[in-house]
């Protein structure tokens, strides 16, 4: 069993960032947002004049059981096309990544496909897919741990390289349903609110996607009560262990080093949002290090993002997932870092400071 | 008098548009405002693969006699100050056009200092500042023409080098105030719903410059009613004369030829979306070719939006000016290209369709 060490940010240089940022030339506080972001990058990474460096974008595959329920509008196979199609270049998420230069790590986490034969994906496959969470756990303790200490480890090779901001994005066919569980277990929501139309179900298929969700969390309610556990902790450890999947443990397991790293952990769509909110519930400082990229028009996904107190950057209705609405927003972040590093002061640019 | 000829875009290719984009491999309308926006560009460009050229941003500067009754809490000398400091390349504004490769263009339309000996600026200066609307018309009819024609002139520059997209913004002390009274009497809204804090003003300093901004539009009024036109342009032309500062009116010329041109035009804050509404007060076709960067937090700039139906990219609480939030969106507006050009069709990625 894995353990994290997520140190809080140290919050004693926060008086003199806020000193240099309001010495820049303009009308204090007029760049808004990016004055902000400025001060928890340059917290992360505990300096004036912060950098980001050799960024990285994990796209984590992966398939779930409950998509056998019909709680999806687009069959499950479309998980293993997408990952070969992003190998080719041609995603959502080949386009961003090379627009704003992110190296590309295309993982397979646990495709119900067998892409050994693909040159281009990362094989780290834990199983062809999740069990039905309908019946009973989508995976094993041990499973659990080996997606966690998968996605830990693509960090680590983030990071030798030279990473110090981490992007993560997910292709898996059926993956707002877990999401939806999450945010409502977690924030002690209900159901209904966190449901929605995933990749574009109608009204008649929401209502089936919840009435199937519904009789899922009965059956965990059921499971987890004869479960043992002895903290917080561990409990929130089962609830991701019942209903995630591969590749959103291992996207948790990557967020959390990544926060033991002191990295800038850019957050995505609903999935990866409920991923983030999952991942501060175990260890709750990793918050500290996430930026969030994008709130989309699910519901759920608002709620999670709520729940976290989380500003996102862009608001585009975006719906994509694969890390499109994070990539998106990576420009602002450059802008923030460039506005405390570029920005004259007032002293230095001989202008009569404003008030 | 200049004339425009803005013809609206075809929409005749609209279906085809549509065709393209739903057929790229992601759930129908998952890219959102990137697919609204990929659309509008290849409509304005008429094409499907539309590209984007040597983007430029003009930088308008002006000073304002309504300056002298205290409506900003920004002393008159920053605006040639900042000037200057953008010849250095220490503002926001250069920041950004480095970071996302815009040409700059520094250009004096109006500023109350000597800058003829600053390297680094278009000498294009209108007069030492605007006179003071309190007590009649900023500008002459000569000097509005002149302003105009010289905004154009600079597109025109633009156009030569290559350039299809243009953003455009301003540095000049009290220009929150002739936006307020343009966007109440455009919009027919109530001027005390479109007067904000500008640069910083607290509570006493707004109700200070909405005092004296509404003694402004009661004089304009008194003035109105002694002028002779013909239709609906010739008064809103009036109108604009009467409050505008030669940047703003520099601004409304460069919109109006960067139309004309068939050029895409990026909007900034409130200033420059003022100067849009005013515009389209003259060209309501113009729109066709605007693109709203960011929508901060002045209450008259979501009143301007709204009441050209714009919908902003960007919503990040800026309120600097230069241009900063046009081009801040701009790689959104990149990505939109991206997509359209680069992302897989199902057909040939292979993939089963999504509904």
């Amino acid at each position: 069993m894995k353990t994290f060490d997520i140190q809080p940010v140290d919050f004693r240089l926060t008086d003199i960032i806020t000193q240099k940022i309001d010495n820049l030339n303009k009308p204090k506080g007029s760049l808004g947002r990016l004055e902000s972001l400025a001060k928890q990058i340059c917290l992360v990474q505990q300096t004036l004049t912060p950098i980001l460096s050799h960024p990285c974008h994990l796209l984590m595959g992966g398939d779930h059981g409950i998509e056998r329920e019909g709680v999806s509008v687009s069959p499950r196979e479309v998980t293993w096309q997408q990952m070969v199609n992003f190998t080719k270049g041609g995603g959502g998420v080949n386009m961003f990544c090379r627009q704003h230069g992110f190296q590309l790590r295309i993982i397979d986490m646990g495709v119900d496909h067998d892409l050994s034969d693909i040159q281009g994906i990362e094989h780290c496959k834990v199983a062809m897919g999740t069990n039905n969470f309908l019946y009973g756990p989508a995976m094993t303790d041990q499973q659990y741990w080996q997606a966690i200490d998968t996605g830990a480890a693509q960090v680590d090779q983030c990071a030798d390289e030279g990473c110090n901001i981490l992007c993560i994005g997910e292709m898996g066919i059926a993956n707002t349903s877990p999401s939806s569980i999450w945010t409502s277990l977690f924030g002690n929501i209900p159901l209904d609110e966190c449901v929605g139309a995933g990749s574009g179900l109608n009204n008649e298929g929401i209502q089936h996607k919840l009435h199937i969700l519904q009789k899922c969390v009965r059956h965990y309610q059921e499971w987890m009560a004869q479960q043992s556990y002895h903290d917080d902790q561990e409990r929130n450890r089962l609830t991701i262990r019942y209903f995630g999947g591969y590749e959103m443990v291992g996207a948790i397991g990557a967020m959390l080093r990544a926060a033991e790293q002191k990295m800038l952990i850019m957050v995505d769509g609903f999935i990866m949002t409920a991923c983030m909110l999952a991942a501060s519930r175990l260890y709750p400082t990793i918050l500290d290090y996430a930026i969030f990229g994008h709130c989309g028009d699910e519901s759920g996904h608002r709620l999670a993002l709520q729940l976290m107190d989380a500003q996102p950057l862009l608001h585009l209705g975006l719906r994509l997932g694969e890390g499109t609405g994070a990539l998106c927003a990576y420009p602002i972040i450059e802008s923030a870092v460039r506005m405390i590093n570029e920005m004259n002061t007032f002293d230095h640019a001989n202008i009569t400071k404003y008030f």
